[in-house]
């Protein structure tokens, strides 16, 4: 269209024409911050976070006074979001709408582009639309009780937010700090906005779904692990729940040693040791039966035996190349510091300190239970008895994060 | 800008008026596609989808000949892509460029927005730039090779993809086929493109390594079961590799099952026969291991024991909530068609099919492999001696897809 030919406007077409050099004065590039949100929100894997981002920008940028977000969930529609200098004044996460609210009805059912040109609902306009009388029957009714709505949310637009056809929200704008009508250029940009959530919304709902499959799996195989070695346990008649105990106390030791940044100490670390901790035992399964269940001491060549249980174990799990950085764990955990432990007589730091911390956790559990040659400790007594080996038996740094624990009253 | 007072056009502003216009007759809206590609971005995960998206919106709507992909990987750059009418003579895949190729030099390193103002390096406007002769020294040098490299790809444009300061590729564009140059607006096109892609790639990357982390766990409880499975095996010296066997074959008749759209049967249905197959004969962990290892044949109390092993399987796994489907597979795969199985005499369609498949490839591989009181059977004779018993310790529908495979050479 030629610029210099410019017909006279209508008065509708002067107050979006306003409207427009309103926002131009303002210098929203809306072009530009349309891909600014779509480029941050894509990596974004939190709902609330996209949400709050969503709302800022519109608080931010166009100057609306407030901004509430309704999202979906099982049973109807929750406020999830209240931002901007003027809210209204109902409480995020108490105010529900359910599925037959006339907002929701109406962006579920009605809003086939119609009504309203870009599927968001005006206020004004639509207050207009009611005067002019076209609108009649069942859907003046739901426009009506729609417009009485928005005056409860104190919403000059609510812009809906789909995902293909399901309606995944609605965000609802206060008026603006100029008192302005919103003009065309805003509306589509609340809509292009909309869109960008609702679709980043599901990206994160994906990428929640597999976090909670990776979770769900990992608690399949501790579970499963824990299991097997209650099964095994039931044949050692004294170590009833040994190994929940024994990986409880060694992930506490190494969140301690984590605190104060022990170098090694991470999240891979930790998940190794969890793996090593619930295995350690596992050689016990290749232990004939009547030496775990044997009453009375164990004479020299059943003694021999039980000591293999740390490589049998090591048989077993050595070929999973998930479990290769745990092996150490079950490999050592009866090595001690000073060097006269098994299998392999390792000493002082030669010991790899995941099997350290299991050796720690292993003694405590051993001693604060009865077993078959002596009855069980008092914690007092087995905490005494583990600073009295520490730097013989036990690694003078796992000892002292024990402690630590320990002493304020962690254990 | 007050449009009514426009000052003559220089020559290049004169040439990128022309090329918009060129533009604007063709109807392309450059924030709309923007926006419709950022929408359709984000929910793919799959980076070749991404880049071909990418090439084809260049191709479709923009009307360049060509455009290829030089994407980032471990010791380099490779032609990922190669889209358009008329494509370079680069076969995809072949082309690999080493990281001091001058492209991926220029944008690593040089591309600071003062040489060109769009981080994008346009053919005509380079060789200007080089002509006039304000270039000069190594940048010059660098500049020039770049040009030699557009001309080997046949680009008239270089247009970098970058995740914050990471160079992740560089799209390669032919001329237009109006031989017009680029607008600045297509231009402002291209990079927010190479944007929205590099975002949507990062995101594929982050859920492709949280499916990978997904598959480690799975695997991790699959081989860690398999081992324990194995150190059971070990007492009973007859069944050595039986529960990986079991697993395969119950998983084959599944899928055959599945093939002819068995009901019931989906990814779910044949994760939890995995999971009960790997754990069908876990119970015998409580067997005593003189009847696990007995040579000659079992006495009544001996064989009442023995058949407590599903139960004990099941007292193993039924408190982890993970494997509650798995469970009817442990409880009843030795329950018959013809309610003469054990524990509970399961008749004909009560026994759940999980269960049902589970005993045919139990017993399959109990047939072929040596036990204390016989020698196997040929696979064929196996294979006769199900169908012989099938509906009566068999279930029919089990055992016909079980046949499909042999029939197919599977088995």
């Amino acid at each position: 269209m030629d610029k210099t030919k410019t017909p006279p406007l209508n008065p509708e077409k002067r107050r979006h024409k306003a409207a427009l050099t309103a926002a131009s004065e303002n210098r929203v590039d809306y072009k530009k911050e349309l891909e600014a949100a779509a480029r941050n929100m894509i990596l974004i894997h939190d709902p609330e976070v996209l949400i709050r981002m969503t709302a800022d920008t519109i608080v931010d940028k166009l100057k609306v006074r407030h901004v509430s977000v309704l999202l979906g969930e099982k049973d109807g529609y929750v406020l999830s979001l209240s931002r901007g200098r003027k809210q209204p004044k109902l409480p995020v996460g108490m105010a529900r709408v359910d599925k037959e609210n006339p907002i929701i009805v109406f962006f579920k059912r009605f809003n086939d582009k119609i009504i309203f040109k870009r599927r968001a609902v005006l206020y004004s306009q639509a207050k207009a639309l009611l005067k002019s009388g076209v609108i009649k029957d069942k859907l003046r009714s739901i426009l009506e009780h729609l417009l009485y709505q928005m005056e409860i949310f104190g919403a000059s637009a609510c812009v809906p937010s789909y995902i293909r056809e399901d309606l995944l929200g609605v965000l609802m704008l206060g008026s603006k700090e100029d008192n302005s009508d919103f003009a065309d250029e805003e509306v589509d940009f609340f809509i292009a906005l909309a869109s960008h959530m609702a679709m980043a919304i599901r990206n994160a709902q994906l990428f929640k779904n597999l976090e909670e499959e990776l979770e769900r799996k990992k608690q399949l195989f501790i579970r499963t692990t824990i299991a097997l070695a209650a099964a095994i346990e039931a044949k050692d008649h004294y170590t009833h729940g040994h190994t929940t105990r024994v990986t409880n106390i060694s992930m506490q030791i190494a969140r301690q040693l984590g605190e104060s940044e022990f170098p090694g100490i991470n999240d891979r670390f930790i998940e190794n040791l969890e793996f090593a901790s619930l295995l350690h035992d596992i050689g016990k399964i290749g232990i004939p039966e009547y030496i775990l269940n044997k009453q009375g001491p164990l004479n020299d060549e059943e003694r021999r035996m039980i000591r293999k249980h740390p490589s049998i174990g090591v048989g077993i799990i050595k070929s999973i190349k998930e479990l290769e950085r745990a092996v150490e764990g079950v490999r050592y955990h009866h090595e001690r510091y000073d060097g006269l432990g098994y299998p392999d007589g390792l000493k002082g730091n030669d010991i790899p300190l995941i099997a350290s911390i299991i050796s720690v956790a292993d003694s405590y559990d051993a001693m604060t239970t009865d077993r078959p040659y002596r009855h069980r400790l008092s914690k007092n007594d087995a905490f005494a008895e583990i600073r009295e080996l520490s730097g013989s038996q036990f690694d003078p740094r796992v000892t002292r994060a024990f402690f630590e624990l320990y002493q304020q009253n962690r254990i």
